[in-house]
């Protein structure tokens, strides 16, 4: 996959913001523990949007972002000088000290297994330490739906049979509170929010989708073939997402959060 | 319908209460508009959970409380002497002067005809104003067929037959978009959060619905077939709602939220 395009990305920045907001919200540290001594990660940190976050919520803590995009590492670098930003895979997040704050947005959907990585993930948390992530759960949107179906198309399928990234369905909001909860004496709160963005018209749903699921899909192709990809892909969005009273489209989008508390 | 009874559906009162304040976060205004110029509307705001909100929110505005139960209201102004309580159907609103905030917490589930009622809210909201409101969109929930079902058992049915006050599906998160956005210059957001909240057994989640969605259902009954009632309510939920890994109950409760501000 190529690698990942920071200003792209950060188009819908407001929009990509407010689920890490949210998640940020129910991160909570009893009041005698100053921010200085809290060691925060910030898992697949990407251009640092979710880091700028972490840093505004709890000054003075140490704050790593981490990710496997050099491109994003730079642009996170630039952006937050106060903070540290590493390469590193999430599946092999293995950290020699413990964090008070494992902190993941929009990130963990990338990574396979979910049953061995969401506890494996709540050992790298401190005692009296927060795990806290947001998981997009939109493959079975239509936005996701038909980037799946055009790929089958004879345009497109003899360049992506069997190349296609496929995303594993994530578990379920009670999958992951079993998870989160069966060892050790955990607070666990697990819940899903749909947001409906208002978009200007179907090419911004494109472009909304260009900067992450649809990478998988125009990556391995020719750039004319990509442009045709998109270009189909925006009259599906046109169909699937029906004008708005104001004439504006509404995407829907629901995302998974959980946060877990280590006694 | 009996009267509401303020004690028991406080019993919930941090689970309650959670919606509100993530409504309540969404209702921002300019910041050159200093609270005492502002006047709010709490409607259906029952015990003053959400009013408190608003009060400690936007402190030295101008906050009246409607409900049209008077033990509801009563202890809504032993709790907030600093707030004003008034009888006040939300199917009738017609202040006499439009709200910056007109506010609704867990209420207009009651009230039918959202289609017509919605513009009708929005009407008495003042130029720059904002109406917010979060209504349970748990319908199709387990927790919500277990009662209706149960209605229709031989013990109940002849009791209950015609006479159980069914709340009216409510619309979708597009059709409050289009409700909203409609008429005039407006950013409407709309969103659903699907709460999950832990509960201790089968029987707390009785004691949850006992001061809310079940009361259409035991009010109509005799002492001891309500509590019959009760406890077939109960059985159904230990068989709808499985243990999870910490022994506890997950009850998952969608919201629908809509904020609309006025251009």
């Amino acid at each position: 996959m190529a690698d990942w395009n920071p200003a792209l990305y950060t188009r819908f920045e407001e929009e990509r913001t407010r689920p890490a907001r949210d998640l940020l919200r129910r991160c909570e540290f009893p009041l005698d523990r100053p921010f200085e001594m809290l060691r925060i990660a910030d898992l697949g940190c990407g251009p640092g949007n979710s880091t700028a976050l972490l840093a505004e919520r709890f000054p003075g803590a140490a704050i790593t972002g981490f990710d496997t995009s050099e491109a994003m590492l730079e642009a996170a670098r630039a952006r937050l000088p106060q903070c540290r930003f590493a390469l590193g895979d999430i599946a092999a997040f293995e950290p020699d000290d413990p964090f008070d704050l494992v902190f993941s947005n929009a990130a963990l959907q990338w990574v396979l297994g979910h049953r061995t990585l969401i506890p494996a993930l709540m050992r790298q948390v401190a005692p009296g330490g927060v795990f806290a992530a947001q998981i997009p759960d939109n493959l079975a949107d239509p936005s996701q739906v038909a980037m799946r179906e055009i790929a089958l198309e004879p345009d497109f399928a003899p360049l992506l049979a069997g190349d296609v990234e496929r995303r594993e369905a994530i578990g379920t909001r009670e999958d992951y509170y079993d998870w989160l909860s069966a060892a050790g004496r955990r607070e666990v709160d697990v819940w899903t929010t749909i947001y409906n963005h208002p978009m200007a018209d179907a090419q911004a749903i494109t472009d909304w989708f260009s900067s992450t699921g649809l990478k998988p899909f125009i990556d391995p192709l020719p750039d004319d073939l990509s442009e045709r990809f998109k270009a189909r892909y925006t009259q599906e969005m046109d169909r699937r997402y029906p004008v708005r009273a104001d004439g504006r489209r509404l995407l829907a989008f629901p995302r998974l959060f959980m946060v877990a508390r280590k006694g």
